[in-house]
């Protein structure tokens, strides 16, 4: 694998978060991998500043920090935590040297139905986060998130509800995530994939595989690149042709990934970029 | 409960599958339920002339016949058993005094990631099946399924999707189904049931509710109406306010309702649909 073909790669911790952050930095300085997708909560135990001291000693680049969000609460007092809880977020990204904080947006309160109403309170917060974020360099992402997590994780379905929310802000205060497992299915993906393209607004671009059957609770279905239905390299040419030149970061929940040796899944999945995201394809 | 208030009311036979088809005949006859959804595979098994003769004795209406559909393989020879399979749909919905045909489209091939490929494939069968059930006045309802089954049932996820394929063919001969398990999620749904309106393209509306967690496989995970978080009563007023007059066929797959007494589930099913669907919302 030549470190051309990993140019853009970065490898997000949770699809080997059986390494630790020195194992993974390790990992990556061995294998020429130069960029990651970091998440909070790994971040907050070993401490932000000393992770932020780990990565940059590493010669590695964070490409984003997942996650914020969770912006849908109905109760005063729990939204009022969810911002205090997001502002702590943003810093935590500028304390890492990203200026991508993913934003998961929450899904329906307990007993609700409106869905509607759930997206206008995610509106009305990113209207308080955003020049916050931005004051500190840091663009909050809008992860639209399949449209099965949409009662209890993320009420933001589709990339063209994510951009509806982003166009409310400055283009360098919110942008939008395109995740291949979340958005394959959409027959809408491409021409807003041009859309977010053409305002700016392409923040993250994310791999991972649509694998059958889903396990109980969907949340740890993902698939290894090329194990599934998705046509990877359709999806970085789309992003490629909108203009999007950021990192392609691979981030698949996988307890039978999990259950190997880190080392040795972070070397499968950057081949299996190379193969199945970046090479043209194969000729018939 | 009042006649009056289940005069739309249709009970779809897998909601209740623990009934046989005399059975469910017998219990419908007892709550005053007048109208049943049908499964082929309990009515070959049955018979579908005596099926018919069955539910013509005890004064009930069939309002659909689930499903033909299954129309995406690359193979010549599968693809032609399809056909002759959804021929054989058509004529057992002809004699079971049906006029609608509930279609699941079918998933991608093995191995195949080329979701557009497959949605053309589905309007080539169409093509040959469409007269064919015309002649027989069955109309193909075409459902598209929730997002999560794209990849192993079915292709059409949305309700746009669905009828970007039935507006090819004339009214009568192709429409769509709303199951509000499939399209609560999705924003676009109210503009696109008005759209089934206008066209005459409203061939079917279905209920049941969406609860998490999901279970493996996902399959039969729905709810019992009144325990998820879909506007069930909003949905009803959008079909209504499309022109819709039809049955409202309540299809829920539940091993949990499977286990209890068939009776009883209908008797709280039917409950469920006047108090969740039909009536006003209580004023708070």
């Amino acid at each position: 694998m030549s470190a051309a073909g990993l140019a853009r790669f970065s490898i997000n911790q949770e699809t080997v978060k059986q390494l630790s952050l020195p194992e993974l930095a390790d990992a990556c300085g061995k294998l020429g991998v130069t960029q990651v997708g970091l998440w909070r909560a790994p971040v907050q135990e070993y401490g932000p500043e000393a992770a932020a001291r780990l990565v940059r000693e590493a010669g590695l680049t964070v490409t984003s920090l997942c996650r914020g969000g969770f912006l849908t609460a109905l109760d005063p007092a729990e939204r009022a935590r969810a911002l205090d809880d997001n502002r702590a977020a943003v810093d935590e990204a500028a304390t890492l040297g990203t200026g991508t904080l993913v934003l998961v947006s929450g899904g329906l309160p307990e007993g609700s139905r409106d869905l509607r109403g759930a997206r206008e309170r995610i509106a009305d917060a990113l209207g308080e986060l955003a020049p916050y974020a931005g004051e500190r360099g840091v663009r909050l992402a809008i992860e639209p998130l399949h449209p099965m997590f949409a009662s209890d994780r993320c009420v933001v379905s589709t990339l063209a509800q994510a951009l509806d929310l982003a166009e409310r802000f400055p283009p360098d205060q919110v942008g939008v995530v395109v995740d291949t497992y979340h958005v394959w299915w959409d027959d809408q993906a491409p021409a807003q994939i041009a859309r977010a393209g053409e305002g700016g607004r392409l923040a993250a671009f994310q791999l991972a595989d649509w694998v059958t059957p889903l396990p109980e609770g969907v949340l740890l279905g993902r698939g290894q690149l090329g194990d599934g239905s998705v046509d990877l390299r359709a999806f970085r040419e789309m992003t490629d042709a909108a203009g999007y030149e950021g990192p392609v970061e691979v981030e698949i929940f996988n307890p039978g990934l999990w259950a190997r040796d880190g080392l040795e899944v972070l070397a499968e999945t950057a081949q299996r970029y190379v193969r199945h995201a970046l090479e043209p394809a194969a000729k018939i």
